[in-house]
Formats: structure tokens, sequence, C-alpha cells
């Protein structure tokens, strides 16, 4: 039997409320796709002003999930 | 016309109560003498112990505005 | 009198339900065993993911405190 | 609605003539199978010499574009 | 003739056995459906720990090939 | 008589022609209000993308100045 | 039940054969002393030279276990 | 009462002698004009060297300071 | 005979006169527990302003020492 | 037959034109007395300012070529 | 008497089998002309791809050595 | 007549008594046979301690001379 290989994506997600949410929004979307998900760690927080308050909060993240048949590239 | 020039400082918001709030705090009072505040991006996490909890979150943070005719410097 | 000198130690706090939980059970568990911790940095966010939902946050940080009498090693 | 999330990928554009053409030669062969492309960050400049000249610019390059219903894997 | 374009996905291949057994393992099987295969960089050399022994390598690596007519994305 | 200090500040200029018009429109700007500006390095090289194409270079940069009797604030 | 903490310490195993033999020299030694190791990364691979010859590696690794009730400084 | 909010600024001092006298004659020179300084970090140390001889140090560092009523841009 | 085995600590030694001074104190507090001090490296210079003077220098540094048959947790 | 090896030297070019011609005089010159220079990869892009236009460019950069039977001291 | 000085050259071996024969070589081709090599740090590990298998492995090592009466240029 | 081109060499110089020491022994010890050294940047501070205290500063430098007919090499 073969020893697992993961592959890690990179993704940004957004949040008008919170840190917490942005995680979750990537997450949640990427796993409509991918099967498997199994860690993430968080690259950078960013986030847009607006009239002088958060707008929206970005946080990049890279998202890992074992490699079966499907498309490595 | 010219194209977009902005200018980056660097702030440090803290909070008793949550990352958030620091982030906040930076923005809400940099904002006061700033206009024109468009994003921001956290460069470090830190924060006070006191009696064995967190006493006071302390985040780093920069931020960019579009520098019009005032003093770049 | 020495000028004080200050330990340095690496935790990872984890928590199924946010960021802040995962760092406020590092410190306080820490704090049981060291007296004086006086601040810490978060150096990494990461998680497990399980069913396409985050499944627990783990979080790195540092925490500093007065090296006294003890064991510095 | 579901809040924005964008993927990242990571691309080396070549060009003989010159840095902003490797750049650019990225970008326009990544939208042939991408929509929405939306940012790009330069993360590595590198090139190959031959008979004492630069040969070819190698640039490395970050794009993000809007994650839809497609594939994030 | 356009100038070449590469893509640069992320892996992590594992071994019970070897760090070289990990990256052959990433790349064997990436190669099962990316063509043109072209290098590669280690960025990331961990491992999990069992009965005080190294129970299985985890090497993250960065791998290069040629972007044809396939998705980019 | 005192030794030399210098201010550093961070800015971006951006173009939608070229790095180097990048810039060169922060210098030239930030000159304006700034006397005795002296050096600069390059920090991030990144662009905004539309239809496929470059659009805009954003380039970071950060530009040091002798600090006269002005503030350094 | 308290979330699990964990304690993350800093080790250089050596070795005249192979990078891996320093790797299992240092978690082997550790695990005399320290329950519950459950994790590894190589942070540097450095060596010692004699006679144009590797004379010995030296392999900087930190090492992750479970904090129990034991001294967290 | 609001949060403290700080300020960070880059400063490069400059010294025919000493490391310290570079970081000295920044804080001292910034200090006129900023009210407040709180803390420093070096950033980085360089020096001219004129007939084999260093002959002058420049000590880069980043200098904090509350932020208060005055302008923050 | 096992190939040695070291183990790493960070400390930050603190001074009101000079960044050797700090350095010099925690070398000299660590030993007091610790045997066998073999190198050190200096990871970060700060120190904390009061009426526009340095008031202290604190120096993190990381110490490698031999790992006997002590805890090596 | 020997693996080839290769020597990285780092070299700083400049011009007053642009930062390609800062990379092509760098690469021109060093081939002058380095036969087999193969590659090449900027690491830091600075400059010089006078009166608020830049001067000129300087780009670090490191490049390889095969060690062969000369002095790789 | 002279406090010691050291020289520090970049090198790159590669080998068709494993990391560590990379390393031998580089370290054994460098010695041919350098006296007195006394350590090396491995700052990257990549290699070539050929048909879905690893088909060099390239190490780049800083090796550093006694600078003696020679051309430290 | 050529732009300037710089060469750039990484030393480490190493003192009993002080940083300070380190840096001026390697600048005068590399300026016996390099004309035209021109500037340093500090990359690493680290030292062996023997018996409790700093036996010797070991300073990594790398400086910057100016690249006249000699060997780039």
């Amino acid at each position: 039997m073969d020893d697992p290989v993961y592959k890690v994506v990179e993704l940004v997600g957004t949040s008008e409320d919170s840190i917490s949410d942005a995680i979750d929004g990537a997450i949640e979307k990427a796993s409509r796709s991918i099967r498997h998900l199994g860690w993430f760690e968080v690259t950078e927080i960013r986030g847009a002003i607006k009239n002088g308050e958060v707008d929206r909060y970005q946080v990049t993240l890279k998202a890992g999930f074992t490699l079966e048949g499907g498309d490595a590239g």
C-alpha cells in the first residue's frame, strides 16, 4: 500500500465579521470540491478599511488534503 | 493625473478583551488623523500576562492610506 | 542586585472553539507550574479539519517569565 | 450570499526579454483557463545565463482568483 | 511560439523509512496525473514520533511542471 | 556636531505601465514634502489583474531621508 | 476536561553517519525523560568538516509533547 | 477611556564609534519631537568601511511611542 | 557510546549598560543551573526607552548545552 | 566522473537606467573572469535617490557557476 | 596573535543518489583548493525530476574555513 | 565607462573581548587582500561559552567591495 501523500492549496477566506469566520468560510467552500481536507495553517491576516473601520477581514491559509486518484496539478 | 501613491504606517493596537478589539482600536484611533485608510496587515500578535491570564493583547499592524497633498515624512 | 533574566518557552494551546481559547488554555496550564509569566507572542496559527469544518485550533506561542532560583535547563 | 473566497496559485513566467514580459506571459497563459484572476505577487526573480548574458528571466509569482463553483483542489 | 510557463504545486510526501522515500513517494504519486514535472524544492522536514522513535517522516516540497493546455487553477 | 540620523518611510507606488514607473512615482510624490531623500529598497512587487492582463503594478518600497529639525513621529 | 496543551523543546542531534541518525539520536535521548513526544520539525542541518570530509552531522529540531502535570518551565 | 495605541517609526542611527552610540543617537534625536518613546528593536546593523577600517556604524531600529492626539500619518 | 545530543534554551538578558552586559548576565544566570553550556546565538536586540534615552537593553539569545542524564522537557 | 558542483557568488550590479541594466552589468562583468556562469537569483533591489529622483539602481544577485579545477575559496 | 577570521563560501553539490552524496561531493571538491574547511550549513534542498522520478539532488550549502594569508575576495 | 559592480563576501570575525572587535578583526584581515572594501552588514551574532562565561564572540558579516579587473569567482 502506498504511503499517504498530501496536497496543499492556498486560499483566502473573507468575512465582514471576524477572523474566524473568514477561516471557516474558506474551509467550508473548499470542502465542497475537496474531500479529506485534514489541516490548515494561517499565513497572513489582512483586511480592507472603510470609513475608519474594518470593512472585511482577508485571511490567507494553506489547507492540506489526502491526494487520492485525482489530479495533482 | 498622477498614479496613486500610498503610505504605510505601523501601529500597535491593544485590548484587554480580544485580538479583534486591538485591531479595531488601532484603526479607529489612526483614522482620526488619517483620511482614506484603505487596508491593513497584521504583522505580530503578542500580549501581556498577569496572574496566569492574558492581561492585554498587543497587535502590530501595518495600515496603508492614499498619500495626497500632505506630509509624506 | 542582578539584572532580571527571562526564560522563553514554546507552547501549543488547542481549542475546539476559538484562537483566543487556545491561547488562554496554554497560558493557564503553563502558569500552574511557572510563576511570573510576563508576556507571550503568537508564532503560528494552525488547525485540524474534520468533515469540512475546523475541528480544533492549534496556536503556537512563546511565553516569557522571570528566571529566579530555579532550573534554567 | 457567501463571502467571497479566493484561491492562490503559484506560477513561473519566463521571457528572454524582460522581467515584465515574464510576468505578463504567466498571467496571460493562466487566464486562458482561470476566470477572474484578480491580483499577483512576485516572490522570486531568477534567470538562466548563457555566454555571459541573461538568457531567460524566470519570475515566480502567486496569482489569486475568485473561487466559484469549480474545483478547489 | 509562447515562452514556457510553469505551475508550482505544494505536496507532502510521507514515509516510515527515510526522508528520501518521502520525497520519492510525493513525486511518484504526483506524476501519475501531472506530465512534465521538472523540479522540486524541499520546504519543510517534519515527522511523527511514536514510542520515542520516528514513526513517519513528512516532507513538504514544491514541485514545478510545464503548464500546457490544461487547467491552471 | 550630531551624527546624522535617518528616518525610513514605507510607500507603495503604482503604475499601469511598469515596475520602474511605480518606483519613480512613489519617490517623486514623497519628495514633494520630504527633503533629502537618500535611498530606497523594494520590499514587495504586486499588481492588480483585469481581463487576464496586468492592470496596475503596486511596488512597496522603503525610503530613507536625513532627519533634521522636523517631526520624527 | 482540559484541552490538550503541548510544549515544544529545541534539540540538536549529532551523528558521524547520517542526517537520519542525528534525528533518531536526539529523539531517542529526549524520550528517556519526556513521555508522549508526538512530533518533530527539522529547523537546521549543519555539520563539522575534518580533512575535507563530513566529520559529524548536527541537526537542530523542535520536538513537541503533551504537557501533563509536570513542570512547563 | 481608550485602550492605548502605539505608533512605530523606523530610524537609522549612525556613529563613528560604536553600535551603542548609533542607537543612542537615533533615540536622542527622535525624542526631540516625539514624546513618550517607549521601546526600540534593532533590525539591522550595517556600516561603512574606509581604508580597511569601520568608518561609521549604521544601525536600523524601530521605535514605538504612545499615539495621543497627534497625527498618526 | 552515544552521540552527543544538545538542548537549546531561549533566554532574555537585560542590562542598563550595554548589549554585552545583557548577554553576559543571561549566560551567567543560566550557568548556575545548567552545566556544560557550550554556545549561544543572539536572535533579537530590543530595549526600553525612558525620558528619551535607552533605559534597559533586552537581548534574546538561544543557548545550547550537552544533554546528559537530566530532564530534556 | 564527478557529479557537478557549483559555486555561488554574490554581486551588486548598478545602473542609472533600469533594474535590467544593473543585472546585465553584474553578469557581464563577472563573466569576464568566471567561465560557465549558469544562473542568477535577485535577492535585493535598492537604489540611491538624488534631487527626488532615482539616481542609480543597485541590484544584489547571486550567480552560480560550475566549479572546475579552479580555486573554490 | 590575530583572532581567527573565517570565510564562508556558498556551494551546490549534486548527486543522482542521495542528499548526503550531494553534500559530500561539494565538500570533497571544495577541499581540493581550500585548506581548513571547518563546518557547513545546508540552506536549500532541491532537485531535478525526469520521467516522474528524482533525477538529481541539488543541495546548497555554506562552508566556512579559516582565512589565512590568502585572498579573501 | 562601466557602471560599478560590487562583490559581496561573507566573513566570520571572532574576539574574546567584544562584538566590535570581532567586526574590526574580520574587516582588517579581509582588507589585507581586498582593496576598496566599502560596506558591511552583520548577519549573525553567536559565541562560544566556557565555564559559564562568553569565551569568544563570532560575528558573521557580509562585506562589499568594488569589482575591478580581478577574479570575480
